[in-house]
């Protein structure tokens, strides 16, 4: 049993997280949000969560070092100074940082940058994803995610490949691009589905989230592996033994 | 068995239509293509199957009114002088025109239309088409096809409702739009999916072509049942009793 | 507003169609479970939704007709006397009794029908389902239902048609046969696949569930139907207008 | 460009696997079916492809050894003497025996794997295939390979957890157990769904076979790989670098 504290504890993916850490039979140690004393949480703590925001990075950070404590980074929109301070802090204590604590996707983006790596570019690469009506954005996060795992498995650079938004005259596909679709509806809590289209043949990878509680209950399996680890910067990859 | 005339006998649906043709027990009377004489193909057949360009369709449609015998049009880019050409050929022969002559696509759009009548916009559309990299533009014309059906089952103009190219900053879905995405891939002949999202459940109505040849075996079954009709213009819809 | 009370409060659908009700902008009038006085909630209730179990079916129908107000009955597992108890109720009192309240269910099952009758035996009809691991009977319910509804719409009988359970050396599919297939694992609050796989194409008609709720809100929607309707007997599929 | 000869070349894989041939830029050698001369075909061939039945094996392994050359046996039914006949083969000349040769499948069964032994057994599995109305034994013999290969991710024995044709009162789902369901129809040439299924969350991989020329460009894929190489026994997952 472990006492985890929750940075970002009034938002959305805070209450998960408290439901997810004692249905885990953990305890919650305490919740912070804007301007609390994440220290003093930090301290009564044996690892932080942190869903917040990223101007509070470095704080959090910094409780973690102080109190000698691992903590997971769920936040997203970090930029390179996020990055470098998260390097920093993991020369002291255990850090994990990822864009999506879902196990599914975890494995979902090892599996497409293998496939990508054994199947070569004449098998066209297709990511769609479908999200709720109120999400603001495309593609997802995570569509971003597992074009980057298919990138990788090919060797190529995702930025130079990315083939979005058909509309009108396209032309053919363009060879090697990865494309990517964002279907937007109801209250669809998050389906991807990356494509392989070869010659006469299909290999489609797909992950479907129910609900929003995978998130959470992936963030407590991350806190599980993290705790007793030696100081450093870790993947989900690793908590799935990838 | 009936003698049927093939214009447009030298491209990829003049091939799969002899074999439907013969598959179904009747004979090809002869083909014609560009520049060749049609009115002595109409004389000697019992029905006119048209695959080739606009520019012909006159000629064609005169062809079938000079022998007296039914014709199906199934070349596509037609225009408004197009339309009303038919339309004035269906005063003296059965004319069947129509942008897709399978049955399972004509069935298809009738169930959309029939979903989007009894469910109401609170159940977002999605539309979703896969094709082989090779084709050229997007949406597919069979998921405009699609996207009309739903919007006829609406009330609905389509154009005002489209919503297609999801990139970047796209605000939450517009209400009540109908939106689209455009697969490029392998050698798909044809893949479209109609998604209903409403709140906590979703509806997905899929039409899958294993290749061209169900292009042909559709328009065969038109031409039977043309065959024998009263002049007049006539649908897809119609032949499957819709 | 309708003031709504719940027979079976106490079970998993009792609390949902709480939610769903208050959701609604209507009132929980009360609720009763078994042994209670549910002539009483009848009289302080503006209508009555049973999701309790068969015996209990009588004395919720008098109470009901004591009160002249309209009840649903989503209690699954009724004999041929509880329906003609139903039917007794109907000269009174407006009775909706259904297998299933979500209204996505209810219209795939009117698309199911109508792609059976128009599409023809030739269309080979398979049906796939899959819930949670804890479910103890195959096929699902409404697995059941849809499969009546295809052999409805073909004007046969599903009990004489029915495939299931394929293993070994089955020889090929019998003519004219309606396939079941069900799937177990994990959460899945509930999916259902109908395919009708012809000569080279396919039609899929999915419906998919998120969680329970959407019984619950389908529940309200036929209540709210219901209230200020004649004495009769009535389905989920006129709520839909179907 | 290599010469290739095909054994079996009157049946079905015989003719896709001459064009396949061909299409790759190689030669056909030459042809034989049963009772035919298949040591003359090997000596003016670079290889041999075998699509024929168990009891040529034997001539066929002493064909290739005679004339110092590979083959790819693709014959499906082998028993034990069959496989130890291969092995005594492979220390003379390169052998590459397979049940499917479809680089797709190959890739899947990798995918397949790795996905089993990283999820735990509280992710349930669950395959699905489906095939055209004529296949005459559920499950296919490519849905048993993906369960093995499944079972192999797990450490478990495929024999001692295999759930199948799950109809009527089944109880709730065994833990560990790998489930299968068969569907037929239309004229689907093969289509594979591996479902794991979480807590909330589903990993669903799926191979889409368009025809059956797949299986063909596999094999002259997997006999490009084979010529030059070393003696041994060899598998169609080496040919793709797993």
């Amino acid at each position: 049993m472990a006492r985890i504290g929750i940075i970002g504890s009034a938002g959305r993916m805070g209450q998960a997280l408290a439901d997810a850490i004692e249905a885990a039979g953990h305890e919650v140690s305490g919740g912070v949000d804007r301007g609390e004393n994440v220290a003093g949480l930090a301290d009564q703590s044996d690892a932080l969560v942190d869903f917040s925001a990223p101007p509070a990075l470095n704080d959090n950070l910094h409780a973690a070092i102080g109190a000698g404590i691992p903590i997971l980074v769920g936040t997203t929109g970090l930029d390179a100074n996020h990055h470098e301070a998260i390097d920093n802090a993991a020369r002291v204590v255990p850090v994990l940082q990822t864009g999506n604590t879902s196990l599914g996707v975890t494995l979902l983006a090892h599996l497409v940058q293998e496939a990508a790596s054994r199947l070569g570019p004449d098998w066209d690469i297709e990511i769609v994803e479908m999200h709720h009506r109120m999400k603001v954005d495309a593609p997802s996060g995570t569509a971003i995610l597992l074009g980057e795992a298919a990138a990788r498995g090919r060797g190529i650079s995702l930025a130079d490949h990315t083939e979005s938004g058909r509309h009108g005259h396209t032309g053919r596909r363009a060879e090697g691009a990865i494309g990517f679709a964002a279907l937007r509806g109801g209250t669809v809590a998050g389906e991807h589905l990356v494509h392989f289209a070869g010659d006469h043949e299909r290999i489609t990878l797909t992950h479907l989230a129910e609900n929003r509680m995978i998130f959470a209950r992936g963030a407590v399996k991350g806190v599980e592996w993290l705790i007793g680890r030696e100081p450093g910067r870790y993947t989900m990859g690793q908590v799935l033994g990838l």
